[in-house]
């Protein structure tokens, strides 16, 4: 059975999501961020890079979200997460996700993560003051050259909305007006609605 | 027939060599980044992203290395550049050029690009200094836990292998030692020896 390691409202929320649609038997394991429990050795033997999501296969464990977005997707064709036939169809989705996990997500990062990549607390400063820039500079191109509607890719649900979804949810903490891109903002509502977005919400907040 | 757009020995090589590697019919436009054409009113049509790589088709543009390469191994089977019919070895692909993009690329891109995530000149210098420990940090990670050797994924090459050459490519610049890393540094060498690899290179660098 596929194990996710998931922390409350990461981006492991998109996999644990997708997971969720596909009706499958899946175990899912909470990582306590406010502890470190990701750095501990016994996480890091699992996942060396100390992040999530990572998803324990029978065959061994993978990470990246458009990875193991992708693998569920291929894992369970019966959900229909993505469009499997269409090379093309297929890249588009994989672009798209490819751009949340190394544009977007790392827009937002320099707010909460900034140590990362500087050391001089008047580094970091600067670098989350430019946040809301980068982020909504990122969701104005989102909103205004890739989601079609009502789904990121049209009329098919795909593995981009819960990533899409879950990057949403991050907006209103990076000071980023979601008013601003009525697209988004109605997909987020659709989202919202859908009963396995709802269940794992609950089991994130809780 | 496939257009690329590329920057010379910018992570656009990647798919570049992919391309040479499946013998395919494709057309190769070089943009100047010295004249900002990546800006170019005429090139923000094509990409919005004012980025490369962008891949021209017939049914619309690509962007995205990771979604590129994908879609250039599903585009051309015959040259065995993923292993398409099993789901968890072609996620393991897909995470590897997923690392590349989202952590190791923008590791680098702290150096030449932090202006994207700073403005203050003291923060942008406090980011370059930082750039050597975290590309040797990533490729500390590829090298001790994901390069399998003699490629990347073991005995098949694959569009990992031309990704993680790109990235390598930048080590120099970013003062770190290639030599650190000997799985690496093989590596480097065998792709050089590829003819493929050596036509790009010489149009990159031409």
């Amino acid at each position: 059975m596929l194990k996710l390691f998931y922390a409350s409202l990461t981006c492991a929320l998109a996999s644990h999501i997708a997971l969720e649609e596909t009706g499958a038997d899946y175990e899912a394991v909470r990582l306590d961020f406010g502890t470190r429990e990701q750095s501990s050795p016994a996480y890091l033997a699992i996942n060396p890079k100390g992040r999530v999501p990572a998803l324990v296969t029978e065959r061994g464990t993978l990470t990246e979200s458009p990875a193991i977005l992708a693998f569920i997707a291929q894992s369970f064709p019966a959900a229909g997460l993505a469009p499997l036939d269409d090379p093309f169809a297929f890249a588009q989705v994989q672009s798209f996700n490819s751009y949340l996990c190394s544009t977007v997500h790392v827009a937002h990062a320099h707010r909460m993560r900034a140590g990362r990549w500087a050391d001089d607390p008047m580094a970091i400063q600067d670098m989350q003051r430019k946040v809301p820039e980068n982020v909504g500079g990122a969701f104005d191109l989102i909103e205004r050259s890739m989601v079609k509607g009502p789904w990121v890719m049209g009329e098919a649900y795909t593995i981009c909305d819960p990533y899409l979804f879950t990057l949403s949810l991050w907006l209103e903490g990076d000071k980023v007006d979601v008013a601003n891109f009525p697209k988004v903002a109605d997909h987020m509502r659709r989202m919202a609605d859908r009963p396995a977005v709802a269940r794992i919400l609950e089991v994130h907040r809780g």
